[in-house]
């Protein structure tokens, strides 16, 4: 008897798990076919890079973008839709930006370059010097006062080839562009000149994040980024003349903060409203191109997380929160801000998913959680295997949602195949022509199925 | 005692395994390093793309590639390289394809099409008829002669979007493109227009192979794919008036058959000569683009498996051959004539990999083979893990290689991530630039990794 209780147990209990089973693989099924059919993630990139473009925080442009997210949230008709004020640094590229390689007097080669985002200008009549090459800080400090006086730093440390992640090449030498002018400068410098982080060889400067750190106003020089062509040519003529001059030219200006706003957008729980979950990118994007992978991507992959929840009609059991971060590209201001509330508040925030990599094809998630959550998560791993997007990892990185870390709250992030995002990061090559729909769309639907999975199950 | 001898053997024993496992290891990383920093994959298909071009069976062009080929191989210094006749189909596009839709005497708008490989040419003054759309051949049977008798037949089946693995979506409908033109000309079609196997919609025909099978000569009817815009803009004409004319006019023709040539290279073994493993893909290509996802991407990256072995000195076990196979296109006329040699000399093929899925990112590798075969690669997937290639997975399918089945010759595909192929496959859009260089080359590592692993395990 007691036997057979137990089978009739056993049997109910399998039941009841594989119908769970089918039901999450059902839903994930539909959420697959829903954005790779009826998805509209592509469309509203095209607007945001086509219609809008370039979103430099502080810009007409950004602010264009937050009403345009305000908006199109609402048409999703969420349970609210809100704005959050943010006072963000604003710096503005200016109207040009020059550089040449001097080869002999009244002769001269352009070179493409760009500013560095947070870099001070040249004088308006530019800024002539020697050229000094160095790898790495450690080449520049060994060099020394003497050797770095009055030139222009070059750093041409090329990104390595064989990371099979692409932004692991990136981590390793990003320092050399947030940290190089400051660097320089204390040797003496009066400008650097940063490879561009690219793999490939090409005409396309790319920009990013500089920072002066606490150097005085006096102390400080102008950065630029050389495309990858230009830094073969600089340091090959370099090996055959090594007194030959650079000019720079650029007329890019750092402002007083100026005020800016995160989007919110958000379901309430149907059960347990107190449990949030977010998921997001950063709204704003440099302005050489229009922003497409970096962030444009992400903001429409999480806009597409809610309007599959609609069009599905799922109902969430938790409540599901969409923020697009704004002031992203020149600190985290917007994320500060809203962690910052969110404690104010006493919000109780169970999951917070980045999408910031770019719209190619998803491998899979990296999560920052405790040991219990991360068995949860890791079970379900095998709900991704059909869609190739399986590849779960434990990650502890600096990223647009840590400010929210602690109080339990699992990050997570989606990963992309990431060979192919170096070529646009940054450049005038991010626009909407570089991102293909069935990719983006994929993403989409990967990151829906991962909140789909945590709104049941909760963490 | 027994106990310390057994320990002491078990010691022996892991430690012998972990060094095994580390030679493994650090083999298959110089491999991926050679590959991503001297590889030379990317300039290969660039001079295969663009000095040669699209190398259509029985062409110059092909003939071109037949030499290139040879003569490349021979630069890597490889122990044997020859050249196996084959007498391959030939079919030529010819100087003009045209078409229209007429949508009212004397008016016509332009839809961009393609003859489909192995069709016949239209009267040369064109084809004028009226259009009956279908789905299916379920669905042209049911309309039956009556309602096909004189007109041409449009197929406009769309590639279904929800497969993640594009290859099932596109195998699903081939058949139509097949067959389409035997099946409506048995029922009075005059000409067949098959919507084109893309993802997408744009302005590029993607051509194919078709067959008439045993039609009689005097039955066959021309048969032309349009684009994916071309077929939504004939599909929402004819909703609104289906008594529209379409115009075709095309000249393209076939010829009896010709000599060309397999391209074979290979090292010799040196432990098991008699073992053989070969690899490769087709050296033929379509003519609207360059051929140089399909299958550019899989001729260069089988020489850089050659390429890294004799820059890296690894002295394989045993016999690395790669094969460039010839009229692929139009059949599978190399790959049947190499089967045929190779059973003449009693050759015994270990395995045979074929990469002919695109230079795109790898994820893995398909197999058929026995259990025990299989027990042993599944051993191996470890190794690709920390290269994002580790998606192993069994397969019966027809390939380039599959008149190789039998006597235990393990099959073996590269698998990529698919999403863009349809993009480019068999368009004017196949060209050099279409292809990223790491995404290729990674292809190329993940290849010779594998080789790498069959040489020193044996099967």
């Amino acid at each position: 008897m007691i036997y057979k209780i137990l089978i009739l147990f056993f049997v109910l209990f399998l039941n009841t798990s594989i119908s769970q089973d089918q039901i999450y693989e059902e839903q994930i099924s539909k959420i697959y076919d829903y954005a790779l059919n009826n998805g509209k993630s592509y469309d509203w990139l095209d607007f945001l890079c086509n219609q809008i473009g370039g979103r430099l925080p502080g810009t007409h442009n950004a602010e264009r973008a937050v009403q345009w997210g305000k908006n199109e949230l609402n048409k999703l008709g969420l349970d609210r839709v809100y704005l959050q004020k943010v006072m963000i640094p604003k710096w503005i590229r200016g109207s040009f930006e020059y550089a040449s390689i001097i080869t002999a007097p009244g002769m001269s080669i352009n070179v493409p370059i760009c500013a560095l985002g947070g870099s001070i200008a040249t004088p308006s009549y530019g800024l002539r010097a020697q050229v000094i090459e160095v790898k790495s800080f450690d080449e520049l400090e060994s060099l020394g006062k003497e050797k770095i006086q009055g030139k222009f730093v070059f750093f041409n440390n090329a990104m390595r080839k064989n990371f099979i992640d692409t932004f692991s090449a990136y981590e390793k030498i990003v320092d050399i562009m947030l940290h190089g002018a400051s660097r320089a400068a204390k040797l003496g410098a009066v400008g650097v000149i940063v490879r561009s982080m690219n793999l490939r060889l090409d005409d396309y400067p790319h920009t990013g994040n500089m920072s002066y750190g606490d150097l005085p106003n006096k102390m400080r020089i102008p950065a630029a980024a050389i495309s990858t062509n230009g830094a073969q040519l600089l340091s090959s003529m370099l090996s055959l003349n090594d007194d030959l001059y650079f000019y720079l030219k650029q007329d890019c200006q750092n402002y007083p903060e100026v005020p800016s706003y995160n989007v919110i957008g958000e379901i309430k729980g149907s059960k347990f409203p107190e449990d949030i979950i977010i998921l997001g990118g950063h709204l704003d994007s440099w302005d050489l191109g229009d922003g497409a992978h970096n962030d444009g991507a992400g903001i429409v992959q999480s806009m597409e997380v809610l309007n599959i929840f609609r069009q599905l009609n799922y109902n969430p059991k938790r409540t599901i929160r969409i923020v697009m971060f704004v002031g992203q590209n020149n600190g985290s201001k917007g994320a500060e801000k809203y962690a910052e509330i969110a404690k104010q508040n006493n919000e109780k925030h169970l999951f917070a998913l980045e999408s910031d990599v770019g719209g190619f094809s998803p491998r899979g998630f990296s999560f920052e959680a405790n040991n219990d959550q991360l068995k949860k998560i890791n079970s379900w791993q095998n709900y991704f295997k059909p869609y190739q997007s399986d590849a779960f990892s434990q990650v502890n990185k600096k990223s647009i949602i840590s400010p929210l870390r602690g109080n339990k709250t699992v990050l997570s992030y989606l990963r992309t195949d990431s060979q192919r995002y170096f070529d646009y990061h940054n450049a005038a090559t991010d626009v909407f022509q570089a991102v293909n729909k069935r990719e983006l769309e994929l993403g989409a639907a990967s990151i829906a199925s991962l909140i789909y999975l945590v709104d049941q199950n909760g963490l």
